[in-house]
């Protein structure tokens, strides 16, 4: 008799076990609960790199002392358009939900706010935030440093995280358009795939420590990834670094790193949000530009090019009807942190 | 005896020649100073193709009506944290001068603002306005779409424009850290140089009409342009042009180049620039803040990368001192146009 290579689950299991492994490892409640929404999200999404393999690395952040499991976040408003969010420590989920009610009123009431998530530990997607927003009918911008791990273009040694800018437009009537990009060539994970896997990588992925080209994956894991598309990626790198660090008054990656002084445990550190109301400078033109957007994504979808999008819409309604396959051996993993909780 | 292939003028004397040739072309007064200095700047920091050079760009867009030369724009507020200003068809400068003072005042006051430009005709970099809203101590994006000649990737028929972002960080006691990159793979103008001079282009700069790789530069520039750095660029893209765009109550590039009509004007439409008060979330902590944006800096400069804004300040650093070359080609064409006014 075989094991069985997955197992099929609904998104209400995939919740369940979700949050029963959270809790079991020391999460509060109202932690558990907004982790566990983000990879339900991930998994829904076809997204399986942020679903249920990330409560290893969750139990791990907390079984380190990464992150402070029961952070109580608070909330601030430095300005009229402003809101801070301080984690304490925490993951960033629930700072997000803490703040996100009070970004809308601002942005609706302002035209255009911006939420700053303080001191969180980071070890999730952006985009189920700006999608989150974006649902609320607002344009949505989102970056966050990480560690020092990407080199700058024109240098081999690693400044920048892998940088994410993430990007919400709501769309009457359909899922908002959305897509989350790292600012490296390739996310870390994939790199990690290829040495676990024994395979070389590319050689436009990074150097190894002595800032020589390598396609040896693990040499690029302890020197320096690229940036992605040269110089701009490098630019608009840096972007991210100043907006999602210093400016909400929090770390660089090479703070992060140096911070987390070799436990490579998750990004410790802040996250900028930027929200706008169509409302304040279209007017009584919403309905007309929102269809002069929509009339873009057509131009686009009409020469069979992807929306960004689309290939996680599609698995959303795959795995509404007929739920996810999780791994068995991802589902051994966690039932082994059930039982050493 | 030969002519001189370029001659030496001071920067007073660059402003002059603008100031000059804008007035005779029809410009009011407001507008042509506006131009004046963006051309100015150009030449100062080495950027040609934003210098005088553009006097026969501007002259062409007044005299096909394509611009407004004497628009009066129109400032408004329409929320709290948004300043509008309407171009009535002018010049982008003088409305960006326009509302200028009145952005800086509402970042300072609500933590963060956006100023929409609309209606207006673009034909210059965005830097000079990121860098002189930076040197007012604020963090600063803008972004623009132009016309349709970008195709998305995984596409080959034009949608997005070259869509420039643009980003500004204050350095106390220093010029700004400044980018300013167009999300296509290289500016039309690369293309355009390389039509002149019979070259053929690299084969990832673009498609022919029929939607082939070609190395035709007259090709691309009748077929598609591609983006920048994949399927992450055209992603960035899309974001311009709905920001730029729609969201603010204007044109995307696929309307702006039918608006157009052939006439191969200047892109007429809207910019969006976010301009974001550091002192809102650092509060007491600015000076340590600053302090570990510019330990980044140093982190990139010192392994011998350079910074996007460092050939610039360079070249003003050489401008200012002994003045600049222009080519007495294109002194020529400019007393032409003095000529023909």
């Amino acid at each position: 008799m075989t094991t069985p290579a997955t197992v099929r689950m609904s998104l209400d299991e995939v919740r369940a076990l979700a949050l029963r492994v959270l809790l079991a490892v020391g999460l509060a409640p109202d932690h558990a609960a907004a982790v566990a929404q983000t990879m339900v999200a991930g998994e829904r999404d076809g997204c399986t790199s942020h679903g249920l393999y990330r409560l290893l690395v969750a139990a791990r952040s907390v079984a380190m002392g990464i992150a402070v499991p029961d952070a109580v976040p608070l909330v601030e408003e430095p300005a009229t358009a402003l809101v801070r969010v301080d984690g304490r420590g925490g993951f960033a989920q629930l700072p997000f939900e803490t703040g996100r009610t009070l970004l809308v009123h601002k942005a609706k009431r302002c035209g255009i706010a911006a939420m700053a998530l303080t001191n969180v530990v980071h070890f999730a997607a952006l985009w189920p935030e700006v999608e989150a927003l974006a649902e609320e009918g607002l344009a949505v911008l989102a970056m966050t440093p990480s560690h020092a791990w990407v080199a700058p273009e024109g240098g081999t040694k690693p400044v920048f995280g892998t940088n994410p800018i993430a990007f919400g437009w709501p769309r009457p009537g359909k899922a908002p358009f959305v897509f989350d990009l790292a600012t490296s060539a390739i996310a870390r994970g994939d790199i990690e795939l290829h040495r676990r896997a024994g395979k070389p990588v590319p050689d436009h992925w990074g150097y190894d420590a002595d800032g020589n080209v390598t396609t040896d994956a693990a040499a690029v894991l302890e020197g320096a990834m690229r940036t992605f598309g040269g110089h701009k990626g490098s630019a608009l790198s840096a972007m991210v670094e100043l907006l999602g660090g210093p400016l909400i008054g929090d770390m660089t990656s090479l703070e992060s790193l140096a911070l987390d002084n070799g436990r490579k445990g998750s990004p410790i550190g802040g996250e900028l949000i930027i929200a706008i109301d169509p409302q304040g400078f279209m007017g009584e033109l919403m309905a007309d530009r929102f269809a002069a957007a929509e009339a873009m994504f057509a131009a686009i979808e009409g020469q069979g090019a992807r929306l960004p999008s689309s290939r996680r819409h599609a698995a959303r309604a795959r795995s509404l009807a007929e739920g996810v396959d999780i791994p068995q051996a991802l589902l051994d993993d966690i039932q082994a942190l059930l039982e050493q909780a």
